[in-house]
């Protein structure tokens, strides 16, 4: 699983909200390889007294449109699949709901196979039995 | 510590979500042998557009009672202790506030002792005069 | 770069929380070397019913002023560094706002220099041709 985390500043309408998330999740999938069932999504929309982005950082110009996408997941990745996770969700975000590439950041924070537990009390990930 | 994150649906009545902090308190208390009083806790209700879960991943039924509990605690403990940790914490969440065991979602994050700093820009945790 | 959430009870006036988030970034520039641009805050306030924290863990007399400051940074500073920034940023919020450095907890969430992409899909950490 991937838990994600997407923040933005208030005010977009819902359906570009949504195609945002529909987004992550596709990128993940086929990135990721992760299962197209192993979805869950946290959405966090700020005012903008309490959402701090500098406009410039890296020569990228960011603008209001900009979304951080905090992504927690198990740290087996390697850095080339990292990198192609950044390019498809870009990529896919870019064509729906059409933000500038360099609106989208990412950030992963990674843990271990066993710091999950999907419901039952259950660390399937690493039991048999699940 | 443990910082605690519990997210959940919006709706709920405050001592279902006060029986949810209570009970992860307690199993981190019993399991990962936390202090009683290393208590720090985050809780946040989310609009149903923006919190995206799948009912069925892993096999697991899930409903909109189901809960994340996100938590950051130092890596140091075993996979055992942490499985240990899932089944206490489903058995007291479905004893109070009477979770299903299928909506309780659990993520640890791993950090290191000396990514805490419990106040007084003292990092307690790798420091003898605390 | 670092991506810093600051978390703390609802009610504040508007310059106490943005001399916090200042605090912080000054803080992040002057000990972890972070560049003067590289500032991406988010900032939540909580109810009361929401916001659960001690009042004396590890002796720290803990008042409502309470803030988290849990930051997701690349994993390569040492110990000596954390501490460094821990003592910079409680001094820095004692000044302004006015904080107690009781009131000032500190949380690092490690990652890696490839689990950042700032924007067009690129993770500028690793890559030559940022």
């Amino acid at each position: 699983m991937p838990l994600v985390h997407i923040s933005l500043l208030k005010g977009k309408p819902r359906e570009h909200i949504r195609a945002i998330a529909d987004g992550v999740h596709e990128a993940l999938v086929e990135t990721f390889k992760v299962p197209a069932d192993d979805r869950f999504q946290l959405i966090q929309q700020f005012e903008r007294d309490d959402f701090i982005y500098d406009d410039g950082y890296l020569g990228v110009d960011r603008s209001d449109d900009v979304v951080f996408i905090h992504i927690t997941a198990s740290d087996w990745r390697d850095t080339a699949t990292k990198q192609a996770f950044y390019r498809a969700l870009v990529a896919k975000l870019v064509a729906s709901p059409g933000l500038r590439p360099e609106d989208v950041m990412i950030v992963l924070g990674p843990n271990r196979r066993d710091d999950w537990s999907f419901g039952r009390g259950i660390a399937q990930y690493v039991e048999n039995a699940a």
